[in-house]
């Protein structure tokens, strides 16, 4: 499936230069939706991942779904003050700025075989804060799977020596 | 199943006074989230939902992967600035305070049928709000669901008139 043409490329958000990925699209659309879930669950399930691991928003997205479709668990990464036990925090830097994220302590036991899944890569900082995270835990992190990776920032070096799995590609 | 001992009620969060009910240790376990997905699922079988939307971030929790079960499409309801095309928005009053939402304008058609997903149904207003915004393009809300339901805030009565499903309700 050409999952690119239900993509929407808005220019100039959130600021002046960026050209802005817009998955809503695409997701609007009940049966490219399910087709681009069952990609990235199956490469889930090739990674025999016990638990799947997402950012707040957009993580959730696509892996609620994913972990729905394995019969798996779904740890959610939020913004600092948004889970109600106790944490674990890391900051980081975003393509946009900085802010600090959580999970609960409790998310992810040693040993643990876990996948992360986002919407986009962008320059990785999300990802890299929540790998930090899950290995702190314990956790092993055999999987990263995208909706789209923008190539030409650069995240996949940031990510080095991760396995990672991008349904689309932008180059420029 | 007993959803209800899966869930974790955590007291004075995220004020004091406030017993918050925790859906992330129903979450992290794959067999039990996937059935509360399940029954949510098919109650929106049931109603013939053309499409699912949900409010962030929890919203998408439970929202995402009742569509991709159904296959069917999943519109965000997003905190104002987050969506990167056109919209129409609405301000609401939450049980902590007062914010605006808002979807893009082309998510719904005139005429779809709309089921509105939700972790949990507190005083109503997040929903009351994304109700208005559905009807205001031209969408059916045919049903109404959640993970839970804190029956003792009366957010029912503020619902009333549409058809609600709590898989689970605590009355005090």
């Amino acid at each position: 499936m050409d999952f690119k043409q239900h993509l929407t490329t808005v220019e100039d958000y959130p600021k002046e230069g960026i050209s802005f990925i817009d998955i809503t699209t695409l997701m609007q659309n009940g049966e490219v939706y399910r087709a681009a879930i069952n990609e990235m669950a199956n490469y889930a399930k090739d990674k025999e991942a016990d638990i799947v691991i997402g950012p707040e928003a957009r993580g959730f997205v696509v892996g609620c779904p994913i972990a729905y479709s394995l019969e798996k668990g779904f740890v959610p990464v939020r913004k600092k003050g948004k889970l109600p036990r106790e944490v674990i925090s890391v900051d980081y830097g975003l393509e946009y700025g900085k802010d600090s994220l959580t999970i609960h302590r409790d998310a992810i036991k040693k040993g643990q075989r876990v996948l992360i899944a986002d919407d986009l890569l962008a320059t990785g900082g999300t990802i890299e804060a929540t790998i930090k995270m899950v290995e702190e835990l314990g956790g092993i992190v055999v999987g990263i799977a995208f909706l789209v990776e923008l190539g030409y920032l650069d995240g996949r070096e940031r990510l080095n020596g991760y396995e990672i799995f991008s349904l689309t590609t932008y180059d420029q």
